[in-house]
């Protein structure tokens, strides 16, 4: 038995926030003080480091939990399944349903269990239940198909990772224009074809890395409010990811059968293009190797870092052909990879 | 290979808030309408319902994850197992830490990233995430933790239900008096020991049932803010649980190799003593008995609901000798059961 995703969907958010948009916007460092430079002058420093030239936002009506249905519909008509036969809905997110104007999260019921409501799923035996992982909630989801279909208590799951992070950005943070919206479906099933998921690594980091990535203030001093926003100490993530992303993904291709080599396509988290890329040059260089021309496909230009949503959206537009001079065939073997709040790493290595 | 609980421990708030200490409450009907009775007659009829006495509020310092910590230190010093070796630590809970007079819900990083945290576990291949599942999520963590197990990619884990309602709860609402606040924990692992877990069964009822417990606003009408509370549609929760929890039980049951007649105790979620009552006496009746005395040990009418611990409160309180005229003994057939948000019910046969 071989356990395969057999369909993807995503929704990406039509509402288009370019860098542009940010030139009015009041930028503060973290202590409150003033940043002594124009805003042009930020914002070109962001994006030659992230990479990001404008990132998708939800429209005001919308909540998490709608997006997250979009991509699920998607994922089930490409999967060609009966919907009725899902065991396990699973939503990878971070802060739940946040109304626009709200600071309020909203989990009960589970984002899991809205989906199943939108779907209009009748099957009471389909278990709905939220994940909290990071970043790499979606790829953790995944891991926890896969456990679920090989301790034979599931034989098809739908996993969701679903963020809508301009609804808890800190418009004085310029680490705001990171954050974007984005929600990305695969159906995971046992199946007799060639392939699917042939190993994976997950870890959590807590003992000084807990708080990297945390609900924090504003950073606008006069703001007198307890508000909190996402918020991340970017040059200690980066330090870390450096150091310890490499070695996850080499302790996951060794516990495959395949070698570096193999390897076609690495989709990483799209959290930060500077970032990313070194994490991946690295990868190859513990391999001696220099990284391949290709390898790492990104999308953070056009659509920044939408959380757990970054690598099914990435691995759904690869597959449906919407990114160029991209594919992935039958055979290849790929990588899934992410980092993020926990502080999470995980990868698994796939056979297509 | 068996896998069992080898573990227990709970987090008992130390504040105890009466009945009477909602003598001066201004409760208001969800139409924001006034209750023609005097408080006391109202408190009167909530106690011969739900059985509630008391319920308990954590310090206005503590968060939900300071109690998940002291919980699972418990458990895993009755484990006498080594930190280190836990290959998982998952926290059910619903609304994350909320600070004292705070509206919003924390989440980042996880409450179980927190608790490990906490509890200073450097090995990171000890993955830690967050279920949310509603009052069902400290049964569905020990299902999966049991899946994980069965699946070969983990051998020891620590399953957390924590949850502060005192801090999600709309004081002019009668049901406010039900809420409460807690911990447990188990620790869960492979053994070559008699036992454990026999057989289990959830399910997600979403199509009509998905926002019977939700967040809602105050019943107060003058009182203009958005802010959200819990809130729940009490009736309708009393006929869904009436009509799908017996039946999940004998479910879960038929497909243990037990019968009715092996099992000595009943733990049920603490939603609410009448209604529970009347699930495992409906139990009892599809199987054309009378409910056993004793059989179904309860601890609300001095702790409250406290959603995702009640359960694995009551059992670490029972082996602790801490709940009055109730045992569990080696051998001894036990189901763990539970309904909430979602809505979702499960179950679990278990031989201690």
């Amino acid at each position: 038995m071989n356990i395969k995703i057999t369909g993807t969907g995503s929704y990406i958010p039509q509402g288009v926030e370019k860098n542009e948009d940010f030139y009015s916007h009041e930028f503060l460092n973290a202590d409150g003080s003033i940043i002594n430079h124009p805003n042009e002058v930020i914002i070109d420093k962001f994006q030659a480091i992230t990479g990001i030239q404008e990132r998708r936002y939800i429209k005001s009506e919308l909540l998490n939990s709608d997006i997250a249905f979009y991509a699920a519909e998607k994922a089930i008509v490409d999967a060609k399944i009966d919907k009725e036969t899902l065991d396990y809905i699973i939503v990878a997110h971070n802060y739940g349903d946040v109304k626009h104007n709200s600071d309020q999260s909203d989990t009960v019921p589970s984002i899991a269990s809205r989906v199943k409501h939108l779907l209009q799923i009748k099957n009471p035996k389909c278990v709905g239940y939220d994940l909290l992982f990071g970043c790499p909630g979606w790829i953790e989801g995944v891991i926890q198909a896969n456990a679920f279909i090989k301790a034979g208590i599931a034989k098809r799951c739908l996993v969701i990772g679903s963020e809508t992070l301009s609804r808890v950005i800190d418009k004085h943070d310029r680490d705001s224009m990171i954050y974007s919206d984005g929600a990305g479906a695969a159906v995971i099933e046992q199946t007799t074809d060639d392939g699917g998921i042939i190993a994976h690594e997950s870890a959590t980091f807590a003992l000084d890395e807990a708080h990297f990535i945390y609900f924090g203030e504003t950073n606008h001093p006069e703001v007198i409010s307890q508000r909190k926003y996402i918020k991340m100490y970017g040059r200690k993530i980066y330090e870390f990811a450096l150091n310890n992303v490499p070695l996850a993904l080499k302790a996951c291709l060794e516990k495959s059968v395949y070698t570096i080599k193999d390897v076609k396509k690495i989709l990483i988290h799209q959290a930060n293009e500077k970032m990313d890329e070194a994490i991946v040059k690295r990868f190859y260089k513990l391999h001696d190797m220099q990284m391949p021309e290709g390898v790492m496909p990104m999308t953070i230009n056009k659509l920044g870092n939408s959380s757990v949503a970054t690598v099914p959206t990435l691995y759904d537009m690869i597959l449906k052909g919407e990114l160029e001079n991209q594919e992935i065939n039958k055979g290849d073997i790929i990588i899934f990879a992410s980092v993020g709040a926990g502080m999470n790493i995980n990868a698994i290595v796939y056979k297509h």
